[in-house]
């Protein structure tokens, strides 16, 4: 139904691996490239958080294996995964490794990469559309702003069970930065709590996003002072925290079909 | 040939803007939102960045505009092209805005969009593959690495003619940090020189990314203190600078189709 028969051309080599982006969830930003790789595939090892609607697009033929959990960063589940990706590339199938977003980004694609190179197998990536460009496009604001928010950056707030966030809270306070913070929802208290110490303003405009993407999406837009209270208010899907002047919704541009919620004025005049 | 008629069902609706991301360049790497969007335009105004190959996609009877000059950040440019999107929008053209990348990372989005807004135009974004994400893709690397690069810091070394870069290199010479440095190349010597008389090592592995995704792209592996050296030796196309420990090659696993050079050791190991 998709890919290599309608567009041709694309092919895995049998015996190598792509580590292949999904992006945030719809499965129309899949990239082109993506969706031939994932019908050229035998076999597809998937995160849990690549969407029901994008496996849809998996022609039948090609198998299907979930590997690790929501949350899965233990180096047991990890270790698993690369024992899989390796016996199935030595047996000499076509392996796609779908991880969701774009697998450089938070997506411990090198830890894969070194075991696959360590049994002589060739390893190429595919990129996918991050969360934090997404939630922006999502949400009709811009990542940067010419003079306001020259910098973006992006940072994940995931700590293993019981460990404190290891973030340069200093280094992240800065007002003229647009803060990307994956993983952030458990986090929101503590993220609200240290950056206004660090200086930051408890006015500085947030936008939580849940599920970017998928139709159960979620864009929410709060104040810093205010992102505990909000965090609490949103599901149990992946979030993203956006910080900074940048994330402050243009109104008169938000697109009428979403559930976009607001917490704060919607004062934003032009901002560049 | 492409979008709509394949995959049915997305339109345009009159007068109304979509500002969709082209990608790096490689038409492989368009979401396939944005393939079913240039299909659905009456018409499309385009970036010098968005590449030719990506212009073939598009059915013959959209219109095609090209807007905007290599480094046409005028803001006399700018208003150019907001004038065209509102009169087109205005006169019920299903409108696309193409731009190079992602259109909410260092695009300008925000200026079209309050034009627009101004005139009571609906406009919508379509993400796209940021340049960064491409340039990993491509040189089998990640932008993150636990422990060692926790952190992705995006900005761009552009500056209007004949003003310095107004950067702030303390912040950005943190060695756990990936940073990625769009259209890099003019100030590649600045870039080196200021991120070591702020702190950071001359021996700072540094990819210089060239024509990300096409057929004539070109990654240079290098250092730090070579860099201004190095960006002295690639052409003319955009390109990335991207700096910091993750940037090094695992040698094992580059892709063999590219040409891929490097003036630092390949002694890498397991990094994570």
């Amino acid at each position: 139904m998709t890919g290599a028969d309608r567009m041709g051309a694309s092919t895995i080599e049998a015996g190598t691996v792509w580590l292949v982006g999904a992006g945030p969830g719809d499965p129309d930003l899949l990239t082109r490239k993506a969706e031939k790789l994932l019908s050229a595939a035998t076999v597809v090892f998937y995160d849990a958080l690549v969407s029901k609607a994008i496996l849809a697009l998996i022609p039948d033929h090609v198998r299907l294996v979930p590997v690790g959990k929501r949350s899965g960063r233990h180096s047991k589940d990890q270790g698993s995964i690369n024992d899989l990706l390796v016996r199935a590339a030595l047996a000499g199938e076509s392996v796609v490794r779908l991880k969701g977003g774009d697998p450089s980004i938070f997506g411990r694609s090198v830890e894969e990469m070194t075991e696959l190179a360590k049994h002589g197998v060739t390893v190429q990536i595919c990129p996918g559309i991050t969360a934090a460009s997404a939630a922006a496009a999502s949400a009709n604001i811009s990542l940067t702003l010419r003079g306001l928010a020259r910098k973006l950056v992006l940072v994940t707030a995931h700590a293993r069970a019981g460990e404190a966030l290891d973030l340069d809270w200093e280094a992240l306070a800065d007002p003229k930065t647009t803060l990307a913070i994956y993983m952030g929802k458990a986090a929101a208290h503590e993220v609200s709590e240290q950056l206004i110490a660090a200086g930051l303003s408890g006015h500085t405009p947030v936008m939580v996003a849940e599920n970017v993407s998928l139709p159960e999406e979620r864009l929410v837009h709060t104040r810093l002072d205010l992102l505990g209270l909000t965090a609490q208010s949103i599901g149990d899907g992946p979030a993203l925290l956006l910080i900074g002047e940048a994330t402050k919704p243009l109104s008169d541009t938000a697109p009428r079909s979403l559930q976009h919620q607001t917490t704060m004025p919607r004062d934003f005049s032009a901002v560049q």
